[in-house]
């Protein structure tokens, strides 16, 4: 198989993003995550924050309304000018180089492309809870609420701009549990393809 | 990681069950699938043919309305009777062996094991369709119509009896897209685990 192109979507604080690192090191090939964010910055003006935020505060009670006529819209939201940037450059890396993309819908972005291996890490809410103390120094009287918030916005944003379910095995060519399998068990097994 | 049990869920057609065998082989462990069904037909007395449609045909329009009251209901369905005996099943296996398990929501009724390894595998819809009529030998106009049916009675069924969402990702420790990577290549990914 000749997946140039790994896309990871992950849930939050599984780790998935330290995956993609690894992976894109042990194959040589570049990570593109946060760098995604900065290059939309750069190029609509919008601040890097608000692009990070509108990725995980669309609310699907407010925006389902507006799902199944947004093409009659007139005028784009910001949301929408952001999606718009987001996708060509996506579109524009996958064009110019073998790379691991990490979040921004990437999966769904080049779903039509033969070389992607479409990547899903996920972890238990356990795992995660430990996770997100540890690494990010989070500490909240209840971390799992936070995660549970998180997921439920990842899924929402995923779902409008997608139309698909964020977390079903059917949409990804591999999904892994790494609190289950270790971090290095799913970088050696995603090397491997 | 020591899982001496691995359980399959697929959808129709993937050939997860050829996965399962092939798997079971390798490792020198029985593959449980037919034989579950006979030995439930065997203790309870219904007709093979009938279990195995029991875990097909649950209708979730019909039965949603008893769900929310199942434990208070007088009496048994026979579909309950047929998901006890299988439960019991599935967990004397479990205790007995090590062994792949295909099908029969056995993910769900393993999940408190921490040696037990969930699959999911799956494939796209052409894939799919082709199998079934290479395979199964089934000429009909519509097989992508029929797998469609198929999933959507598998997705009931398994909601049903373990109020979790069919297909989803976080159910499974690994999930593998069979019409992306190959037999070969998903059997030697999960025999290394």
């Amino acid at each position: 198989m000749s997946s140039r192109i790994v896309t990871i979507g992950r849930e939050f604080g599984s780790g998935g993003r330290t995956i993609g690192r690894l992976l894109a090191q042990r194959r040589g090939v570049p990570c593109y995550d946060r760098e995604i964010l900065e290059e939309i910055s750069e190029k609509s003006g919008f601040a890097q924050q608000y692009i990070e935020e509108m990725g995980e505060y669309t609310q699907p009670g407010f925006l389902s309304g507006l799902f199944s006529n947004r093409f009659y819209y007139q005028g784009q939201s910001n949301e929408d000018i952001i999606w718009l940037y987001q996708r060509q450059l996506i579109q524009e890396l996958a064009e110019r180089e073998s790379c691991v993309i990490v979040g921004r819908c990437a999966d769904y972005i080049l779903q039509d492309r033969e070389d992607v291996l479409r990547v899903f890490i996920h972890a238990d809410l356990e795992f995660r809870a430990r996770r997100i103390v540890d690494v990010y120094g989070q500490r909240e009287a209840a971390p799992e609420q936070r995660l549970r918030e998180k997921d439920r916005r990842r899924a929402a944003y995923y779902q409008f701009y997608t139309d698909m379910r964020w977390g079903d095995a059917r949409n990804y060519h591999v999904s892994l549990d790494v609190s289950k399998l270790g971090f290095e068990r799913c970088v050696d097994l995603l090397s491997d393809l």
